[in-house]
């Protein structure tokens, strides 16, 4: 990142600062707690791009009027960020539950982990049991740590009114989306046209206001921006969000593992219902004679013992994969053109440098590879 | 309650607005989120004694010089009333995912509803899971609206840098004692002595400081109480916690399944560990001829087969039931001792009014059936 971005190194120490306060809290109480509190904290310092943080960032940055000569005290932005740093990590906790994975980012999944501990010291009871237990437990500590470094950074910068709302919408929007996830997966539809509603609505939800929406609006309304910039953000973090899940998606099946750091065909394996699969699955389904390839793929998909490279090669058969690139496209172009817009006085939405930020992180969370 | 306590109906009032509200919010983004969020509504709507809120508004009383002649409006108190509630809804949901408990107030627990739900519908996958999965994500989410009541009725009556702090310990408290309740029950020792501590330790956190003493605090706090009220209520209310906790461990044993709503010996079926117990076993392990009894007991508590009746037998034989009731008379009284303090200046740290009403409460909070 330019020094007008997000620094990262700014928002460790934050991390580590108010990590340190809470496991002490909780040491305080019983010293028995410091090794489930090491687990959460050695997650959320060890782990992620803080994508969020960044877009909360520049949000913020883009509600300034003075944002290209400096802007103003940025520390309370950090809180909100470290806040939104301890949401992710809540619920990704939680997820691995829910999706019964193994491993995160390289390592046991939290659950896992206490279920090996349990193991270990040869604790009575069912080791999987607690594993979940206290996964459960401290992905709700997380999310309540998260609520008081929300409060703090907006008590800090005098916005708790302006950005309480912001910071609801974006919690019940990030779980409802994980609900229509597992209601989607569940009460599952084969109409492709009916899938790719289904995939496009959890997208919105889980994973584009969650993931830049929202961050970038609670920076702005943190920062006290006008309302053509709001709304420009709003619209350009719709896109951008959307397009970085349709990325996601890519990546889950067509992904370097020792890249990305998940296997390969992963989404695949898990069964995980994108756009992707529903473009092609339409395709398929609209020709009699490639029956055979729709059968082996919905036969393949969500099995442990899907034949990964087999799904993968009638994927790349169909025009998913291109249809995706030119929505990304569309969708990063739409965004940034958003930012283009004017005031009604005339004034660009952003200034020239904010805007330039944005485009640049946009391109980032849509072109990576991993 | 007389006049000068909680009005539960206009708790009640506030609750079914406010729950309404967030429902709309979901099923705006999509219908299908209408079943879920109506039994997250249901639940949180027919169940409880609100006892949480009951002390948060003598809390509030308590700090208010003029409680004895009305007070002022209370509307605010209400909004941290029901975000009190609402954090108890998600964590009975989360506990009973962790304690593998089929029934709750009388009817199937959260995640056994919700498994049911997916059996009846013939949906595909895990129906077990499904409800597991479903509930973390209904307990996240009665948490976060927990967490958007306590900001509302903080802003409302304009107290969040002094509310916040008291909030935030009280959440990170009671997870406190969810785990070490975890901790303790797995890595468990044998030693009476350290059982005692145990328990203690996790009546302290897991019951008394989230169910008495933190709503008095936070109601105070919100009122701008002087501190020597609120070191009396804090005082009271570890005391009348804990006692509260020791009424709910008898009840556990001996308490009418007519009134609990509960199996007889639900608890110690649960093999739940308390203090109880501790001191049965105290006794027990120092008579030599006792040594069958103690055996019985110990292979008997949390095993899914136990005789009930004989263990309530060997309880009964103890002095453990005689001596719980002994100290929750001395707690009680030494508990209502520090309302009767005076300030500096020679004037009660509570009216008569609100100590009468704190009394009433703490009696029945204390000496219930149920």
């Amino acid at each position: 990142m330019t020094e007008a971005g997000l620094d990262t190194t700014a928002l460790q120490d934050v991390l580590v600062r108010e990590l340190a306060a809470r496991r002490q809290e909780l040491v305080a109480i019983d010293p028995r707690l410091g090794a489930p509190a090491d687990r959460l904290v050695a997650f959320v310092l060890d782990g992620g791009k803080r994508i969020r943080p960044r877009f909360l960032w520049l949000g913020w940055r883009a509600g300034q009027a003075d944002a290209d000569t400096g802007g103003t005290d940025g520390s309370g932005v950090l809180l909100l960020g470290a806040a939104l740093e301890l949401l992710q990590a809540s619920a990704l906790i939680h997820d691995d539950v829910i999706d019964r994975s193994d491993r995160r980012r390289g390592a046991p999944a939290t659950h896992r982990a206490l279920a090996a501990d349990h193991a270990d010291a040869g604790w009575v009871g069912d080791a999987d049991h607690f594993g979940v237990s206290a996964a459960i437990l401290l992905g709700d500590l997380a999310l309540m740590w998260a609520d008081d470094l929300f409060t703090a950074g907006a008590l800090a910068l005098g916005v708790v009114p302006q950005a309480a709302p912001v910071w609801a919408a974006m919690r019940t929007e990030v779980t409802a989306g994980q609900l229509l996830d597992l209601f989607t997966s569940t009460a599952a539809t084969t109409d492709p046209a009916e899938q790719e509603a289904d995939a496009m609505l959890v997208n919105r939800y889980k994973t584009a206001a969650y993931t830049v929406q929202r961050p970038l609006h609670l920076g702005a309304v943190a920062a006290g921006a006008p309302a053509e910039t709001v709304h420009a953000l709003l619209d350009f973090g719709s896109d951008i969000g959307v397009a970085f899940q349709l990325r996601d998606d890519e990546l889950g099946v067509f992904g370097d593992p020792a890249v990305t750091g998940k296997p390969a065909g992963d989404d695949l394996v898990e069964g995980k219902r994108t756009v992707l699969l529903a473009v092609a699955r339409a395709e398929l389904a609209a020709s009699p004679d490639r029956a055979a390839e729709l059968e082996d793929l919905d036969r393949g998909v969500g099995s442990p013992a899907a034949d990964v490279e087999r799904l993968t090669a009638i994927l790349t058969a169909t025009s998913g994969p291109a249809q995706v690139e030119r929505r990304i496209s569309a969708l990063v172009a739409s965004g940034l053109g958003a930012l283009d817009r004017t005031t009604p006085d005339g004034r660009p939405v952003v200034t020239v440098g904010v805007r330039s930020e944005l485009e640049q992180l946009a391109r980032r969370a849509t072109a990576r590879r991993a």
